[in-house]
């Protein structure tokens, strides 16, 4: 019998979010479907999400964390049904180590994978962006308004995925990562973080399902610029 | 109910031929669990491939068509179940007048859409790259050694996908059009063509199902370069 492959789901796509495109165009029912674990954001830019054990949490640019509505709809969200991974343990990471270790442990740069680490953080440093109205301004103006969080000796959960460079601006080229503190009361986009020790799981993808808002007449109609997309990316990204 | 939305399922990347990754890494059995029509190439670059009502034919660079076994294996194909779509007639279109008119009709270009066009050709132009033997040698090397054919007053079906621009290196942006004659006779990448009359039919997706050779060590370890890589594929898909 052949052995079912894993497989990571995405709703919109992070090229979509360039130019405005911030309704949201899937429910959180609907996306819950494909995954009980993930990252994304809510309708209107508001906040950061992240999916833990079928829970999906929002980060507001308030601090407040809240649980989404089954019947809210999120423009962009990646998410996967958590299965058995390979875990290790990992200390005294930096984001930059913690990136490295996993690449150097397992040999998938050229896929998608999901990572995951829970355990003690000496420091996490965070963002989450602020709630937009229509007409919606372009990324890198919300980006610019973002509230960035910082907090020192913290235990939660780290979970993001990371792209191939050749899906950039489909996804984040390289490493997309949310944080949820274990008290659920702080969390969001990681800019940075320490992780004191804890466990690290990787789970890699054969397959990655995008799915498009067919039916949305703003993102049919919208002109989605490839040419500065990348530069636009990264400054909204970082 | 829920109306089943459109799927297109891609095997393998078009960046990951540019550095030479050409072993076939999933058997046309498999392939065909996902689709009755499609487009794709052989293992060793070995052609052309088209996938019509469920028959994979494979153009060569001899001008041989033949039909490709079910344990053959690909490295790179896509292919979709055909559904009902949306129909009308064209004259007298060049390819650029082709390509802009299915555009003109339908707000795709933000989504990946398949398009057939099945009738009489004035005239068309197809390529079909030449099997490499390993080590295999870059796209671009492979793409100058093509052999060109061309054919005029040939009836037959022009088949190939659409992609948007944010998706460059994973498909081929814009459109992928290949083609077999009648006869089965005459076909491969194509180059350029005039339709004399014909039955035209897009498929727009909902969702792209991207499939990577998970178990293929050559890919995981390739280092597929994204600062070169369009540079190189517009070299080579011309």
């Amino acid at each position: 019998m052949k052995q079912k492959e894993a497989k990571v789901y995405q709703h919109g796509t992070l090229g979509m979010l360039v130019p405005g495109l911030f309704n949201g165009t899937l429910s959180v029912a609907e996306l819950l479907e494909h995954g009980d674990h993930g990252i994304g954001t809510a309708s209107g830019l508001d906040g950061e999400m992240i999916l833990l054990a079928g829970t999906p949490y929002l980060v507001q640019s308030t601090g407040r964390v809240r649980i989404l509505e089954q019947s809210e709809k999120v423009p962009f969200a990646t998410v996967h049904f958590a299965q058995k991974k390979d875990t290790f343990e990992g200390e005294a990471l930096d984001k930059k180590a913690f990136e490295q270790a996993v690449l150097a442990k397992y040999p998938y740069k050229n896929l998608f994978f999901a990572v995951t680490a829970t355990g003690r953080f000496k420091q996490v440093k965070t963002r989450a962006v602020a709630k937009q109205e229509p007409p919606y301004p372009p990324l890198t103006a919300v980006a610019a308004a973002q509230t960035v969080f910082e907090k020192q000796n913290v235990t939660g959960t780290l979970l993001g995925y990371y792209a191939p460079g050749l899906f950039d601006g489909m996804a984040v080229a390289g490493y997309h990562l949310h944080f949820l503190d274990d008290a659920k009361s702080f969390g969001g986009h990681v800019l940075d973080f320490e992780l004191a020790s804890g466990k690290i799981s990787v789970e890699p993808f054969a397959t990655v399902e995008q799915h498009f808002p067919l039916q949305d007449e703003s993102f049919l109609a919208e002109q989605i610029e490839s040419a500065s997309l990348h530069a636009q990316l990264k400054q909204a990204e970082g």
